[in-house]
């Protein structure tokens, strides 16, 4: 099986550690998406998460990542998709169980917060982790898929 | 001006930290709207990001706190909600942009990934610090409250 094409996104904050993990993506095989932005010109965050929802979308790739400063941003944007789980991670723990309890298909950094050897620590976690799956784990994901409920 | 009441949910992996959260909430005078869970049976996060969300839509409190295991779950959940703004952090630097950057009103803790004293922190610097506004944050911050555009 053929490494899956990634999608990938980041505001000015993200300029630099989106170069990086593309070199890594590109090393493993993997086909890249990459949805800008390509300088270092300040830009606005949503518009970039807005993008890479719209690339999972239409079914051009399954997994992205999402960079900005701390990651918060990118975050709050890219969850607003009910398709979309997408982690702010910031070390291998918490990419490791953004796959196997979240079933993550979005990876999302800080690249103002943590050091592109992490960073890159947290890629190969985020490719190579499996979903557990399993009763709780599955339905739980299954509930986000249906939030916002009517409140 | 005396202290908003302050929402705050967990599930089984935050239950500890919960408490703690309680207590110093209280110690600064914010009436607490504890939203569960109430002991360490396992349970389902997305049903307590889920009450928080009502909690806040309701009018109920103005800013809220979550804690699963990582802090990932809860934020995926939250962030469905286009008048919520969940930013899971992991120090006072994150807990700072959060605010500064973001505006965000709900506070995401990982109870497992965490120490107690480092929660502390970012509770405090969390309540403690106003959005920058200006010009590109507020513009960002309004289009989050837009998404999901339609893609």
């Amino acid at each position: 099986m053929s490494p899956d094409p990634i999608a990938i996104a980041s505001d000015h904050g993200g300029f630099e550690l989106k170069a990086l993990l593309k070199e890594e993506l590109a090393a493993r095989g993997h086909a890249v998406i990459d949805l800008g932005s390509n300088d270092r010109d300040s830009v606005d965050y949503p518009d970039y998460a807005q993008a890479l929802a719209q690339a999972i979308g239409a079914g051009k790739a399954r997994r992205g990542i999402l960079i900005c400063g701390t990651g918060i941003g990118m975050s709050i944007a890219a969850n607003r998709h009910p398709f979309l789980r997408a982690a702010l991670v910031h070390d291998a723990f918490t990419a490791r169980m953004a796959r196997a309890h979240n079933d993550a298909n979005v990876l999302v950094l800080g690249g103002r917060t943590i050091g592109p050897e992490i960073a890159k620590d947290c890629l190969a976690v985020f490719l190579d982790t499996a979903f557990e799956g399993g009763g709780r784990h599955a339905r739980r994901v299954e509930k986000l898929s249906r939030l916002p409920a009517s409140s």
